[in-house]
């Protein structure tokens, strides 16, 4: 897990192209050779991150649906979450964002992730319609609106930035929850 | 600007790195030795691309600083352009956030129009909130949320998609006012 933050933080600093598994070894103290005896090569540690992140989010995606509580706490807790997830596990990494350079099949299983979160997200929003707690919209245009605000978070993220990843959160949850209240 | 909207799409169909210049030639009726006439490479067009995208947002931007109307007005234009100005002017590329891929030098001149246009998008944001129109709040968190919601679009927007440029800002410039009134 190291490796993986370590790798997220090099991709979000200097991008994916730019960082290099020797920068990366030298973060967390291995040997490029070390390194190379966990991970094939770079893609293979974005892929690494990608599915860690995607598995984070859907796990607790589908806890959000089990709970016994409003509409709007589901909403409150999803994006509290994904911000959490976004710049606390993962540094603030655009690791989770640069699909294209994944090759084909494991970018079908990152998107079949990405897509089933996504499907919890517009249930969440169409369910909070249906029960009459948020107003009448497209599920999967607002749905997009969230996704966009949160997953952005990883490009201006800065850890020394002056704002923690919780009041992050807070603001970010009031506000995209807010717009959709009756 | 025939020649930036083909790179455009080109970027975001098959990203910025695997999209080449003889392709972008291609599409434009180009040989590549005469978009290399125009373009030293494919950074340069980049370039040209987030310029022009940069310059539209900003001259939109002051116009609606000057218009005689609510915040709420003012907020609701710079989202509708700024959504428009993404998914129309340069179909729904990622070009004016693939910011990695620019040497220092421009990287420079198109961070500083960036961050002109954030400060406008935060100056009516605390307009509105010095006004009572909007809930108070962190205009800098808001404006990034607001941004990240409409820049994510160019992840997603696909022209064949059911959803016009001028739907989505519909719904997006609804929803993200709506999340500050009052």
């Amino acid at each position: 897990m190291e490796i993986l933050r370590s790798a997220a933080a090099a991709f979000r600093d200097r991008g994916f192209e730019a960082s290099g598994m020797r920068e990366i070894a030298r973060a967390v103290d291995l040997t490029p050779g070390a390194l190379y005896h966990y991970f094939e090569n770079k893609s293979e540690l974005l892929y690494f991150c990608q599915e860690y992140s995607a598995d984070r989010l859907l796990e607790k995606a589908r806890d959000v649906l089990r709970l016994r509580s409003s509409w709007e706490a589901k909403l409150r807790a999803l994006v509290t979450h994904h911000v959490l997830c976004t710049l606390d596990e993962l540094h603030g990494s655009a690791a989770h964002i640069e699909f294209h350079a994944l090759p084909g099949e494991r970018l079908a299983k990152i998107i079949a992730k990405r897509d089933e979160y996504e499907a919890i997200v517009r249930r969440v929003l169409s369910g909070g319609m249906k029960a009459g707690e948020f107003v009448r919209g497209d599920p999967k245009m607002l749905g997009l609106a969230i996704l966009g605000a949160v997953n952005w978070t990883a490009r201006w993220y800065r850890p020394d930035g002056g704002k923690s990843p919780a009041g992050i959160a807070a603001e970010f949850s009031n506000y995209l929850v807010r717009g959709l209240l009756r």
